[in-house]
């Protein structure tokens, strides 16, 4: 049996997006499925003492040049949103109400999410963003909207949020297969030659 | 005329001795010459307010195993040293006396180092033991006890990494070519398709 690629990514990361266009192509090839987890990278910060590196004085001018480059370099649409970063939170609980039922849809409202913001600059912060989003899949508006405020599900985001930081994710994206981590949209290559030699 | 690649490294920097080992067959593949840049890259943790990332909790055991990965990847020898990090200063300051002289030389220099440090961890702070590397290079070792020491060489590294920071550089490995940074090890294959396609 081939060990799932569990993806945790946030959805204010631009690296999160990019890994997030490459994923399920690369876990297809070598037959693999693809747990997405989102959640918030911002927890591990208190915890490494840590700045979101587009806030760092240097780095800041090379990252936003670097993600733009990538980006150009997968041939995917994406500039820095004005807004940003973003706090993710009602997205995220919604993707985990949704896998909750249908885990492909959970990931095309991912995709659905980041394309919005990264792609085309959409709010994905406000309920009524996200229910249009939900809308788009013919998931229900009414239902969306209780499912995300409900407390199962923000204790159902918590507990994902403390699972992440005990397994030591620190960065958006962080690849996890079997007991081997990969920190990085950098490190997707890595992680295709892991799979294909089954480590090394 | 081919632009050159500038590499910045710093001597105690297991990226950029990763790094150091690929250079140069890169550079010949598309005929470009590499101009060697040792600075220090903890003047750029004031400006930034970065630590050493093997100092930051959580970051710091993905990286000690990230690293050894990616020499395994490349199958070069390394394991991180029991003392780590150190201030590779008068390496450095070596490297540039050389280089005055004849840059061929600075770079073979440059290499035992780094392997002396990464996979034999040996010593590469001390005039003696850089006296030792210097002297299996045919160069004399009283001219290199004096020349390490001197007011000009010392100047001239200063110079080298104030120059540095004002680039923009702020970790290592950092490759410029023309107007375009790359920082890391992990984006040496964004260099490469970057020469091959002269940007994209």
């Amino acid at each position: 049996m081939n060990k799932p690629i569990e993806f945790y990514f946030d959805f204010s990361s631009p690296y999160g997006y990019l890994a997030s266009t490459q994923i399920d192509a690369l876990a297809n090839r070598f037959d693999r499925t693809v747990i997405w987890r989102p959640f918030l990278v911002g927890a591990s910060f208190k915890l490494t003492g840590r700045k979101p590196l587009l806030e760092v004085p240097l780095v800041r001018d090379y990252m936003a040049h670097d993600v733009e480059r990538f980006a150009r370099f997968l041939e995917i649409p994406f500039s820095l949103p004005e807004k940003f970063p973003i706090a993710a939170i009602a997205a995220s609980r919604g993707f985990y109400w949704l896998a909750e039922q249908d885990p492909d849809l959970a990931i095309s409202f991912a995709k659905r999410v980041y394309h919005a913001y990264f792609a085309k600059h959409q709010d994905i912060t406000s309920s009524e963003a996200l229910a249009d989003l939900a809308s788009s899949l013919q998931i229900d508006r009414d239902q969306w909207i209780v499912a995300v405020k409900s407390q199962a599900i923000k204790d159902r985001f918590r507990e994902e949020n403390d699972r992440a930081l005990e397994r030591g994710v620190f960065g958006s994206p962080f690849f996890i297969i079997g007991d081997e981590a990969f920190w990085g949209a950098d490190r997707l290559p890595q992680v295709e030659q892991w799979l294909s030699r089954d480590g090394w």
